[in-house]
């Protein structure tokens, strides 16, 4: 197989695997999602196989109990301590720098900030909000940050959008660049494909990026993120895969593979 | 006065005026507006003159009838052959592509695309729809571009926001790089600060740059824009106007004046 030829070279240095999850693990929809096949029994034989495992999301419309019990609900061997998530980063930063955040997200998303004050907001923080994109409630953080000194925008990740059973959704990037746009100012993006979002996880596995591989359905936030902080990154030719993806101008994954299930096969085989 | 020495060396040989109108004779607002002190005498005094004279708006919230109406309701002498808008541009766009559009549009504006094909789109055009700017018509327009083979997007305008009575609305500008991030692609703008919207305008007036000078509230679009077209142009200290303007790193107007009023008095005191 192409994928098994390719990683020989580097796979058997191989001490933790990095997981997207929707895409990966499972395609999201409004329905809750369905498993991707041959992926419940892959995290399954990760685990077995002695290998460190680290799942890591930027899914931010619900917190990680409610995204963890819903993958469970699908099958899947994972737990609230093996999940890296946007939410919680950004936590961390808003409590470094005194930070009070206006929060335009997902109403699933607003117990991971129960305990960040909020009040007289002096920053933003967008999530994927998604109906709660409502023009009133764009107009109200664009107000705020404009009104603000020096404009502070957190941004939960910078996807472009994402596939949903019932079709693609515009992601929390875009509404980003809207108001990036807006107030004149660049968002901070928490969540991939932001080097210490990578950083963080790996710090968590206790591995290094050499010694780590990321497995994941986008080419830039999860391929291109990963390899800029030194780690080899699949592409799996499931969920948001396009076959342009594989022409990126700037991206090159160091192996492709047909899904979560058959880059296991190769990994494992290598050990 | 500054403005009246400033002008003087170049102000002598100008044959025509073109006025941005929100911000400048009126200020808009869920009530309908209130005109700017001194800016309906200022209309009546230009016409009296013998100079000529154009309304350029990126108005795109009403039909240019309902707009003109509004304006002769707060007193100003103007009627629809006087006013270049984005819409009525647009479409004489529309038909040379032979392009059918998604609207993606204030339901006030959709009149002046009566005799445009909108069946089976291959473009978006997207203007200032306010409270159509919703989620699902966001996600609606994004996936008929992602879907096209070449998205076309063409945007009346590009303001980044915009103050009504009730406090400032994010603009056409920020919904329009939400769309271009998320598929990737550069709209084409319709209106200011585009050079070919300006040109018409003046075309319109049989005048040439040289002899123009366009007076606006917004220091990018209304005074760089026309600036880019080879005309003199003034900033009001009125409207969208904030006193940061005056170090605008790229845009130097070639006069300040404090409101219509000012400008017209300088202007007819040197003809």
């Amino acid at each position: 197989r192409e994928g098994g030829r390719e990683m020989a070279a580097w796979a058997r240095a191989v001490r933790g695997l990095l997981l997207d999850v929707s895409g990966v693990l499972y395609d999201s929809g409004g329905d809750g999602g369905v498993p991707i096949a041959g992926s419940v029994e892959a995290v399954r034989r990760i685990k077995a196989s002695g290998l460190k495992l680290r799942f890591c999301t930027n899914e931010t419309q619900a917190t990680r109990e409610e995204f963890v019990k819903k993958l469970q609900g699908l099958g899947f061997d994972i737990s609230v301590a093996e999940v890296t998530a946007p939410a919680p980063a950004a936590c961390r930063i808003l409590k470094e720098r005194s930070l009070r955040p206006h929060l335009l997200v997902h109403n699933d998303l607003v117990p991971e900030f129960a305990e960040i004050d909020k009040t007289n907001p002096n920053c933003v923080v967008v999530g994927d909000a998604a109906e709660n994109f409502t023009y009133a409630n764009l107009n109200e953080a664009f107000r705020l940050l404009i009104g603000m000194e020096k404009p502070v925008l957190i941004s939960l990740g910078k996807g472009r959008y994402y596939k949903e059973t019932d079709g693609l959704k515009l992601d929390v990037g875009a509404y980003m660049k809207a108001l990036e746009y807006a107030c004149d100012v660049q968002a901070e993006v928490v969540g991939k494909p932001a080097k210490m979002f990578f950083e963080s996880a790996l710090a968590e596995m206790g591995v290094p990026p050499q010694q780590a591989i990321m497995i994941g359905d986008d080419i830039v936030n999860d391929v291109g993120g990963a390899q800029r902080c030194g780690m080899r990154a699949l592409q799996v030719r499931t969920g948001k895969y396009r076959p342009c993806d594989e022409n990126h101008p700037r991206v090159k994954p160091d192996a492709y593979v047909d899904n979560l299930a058959q880059a296991v096969d190769v990994i494992l085989r290598q050990l």
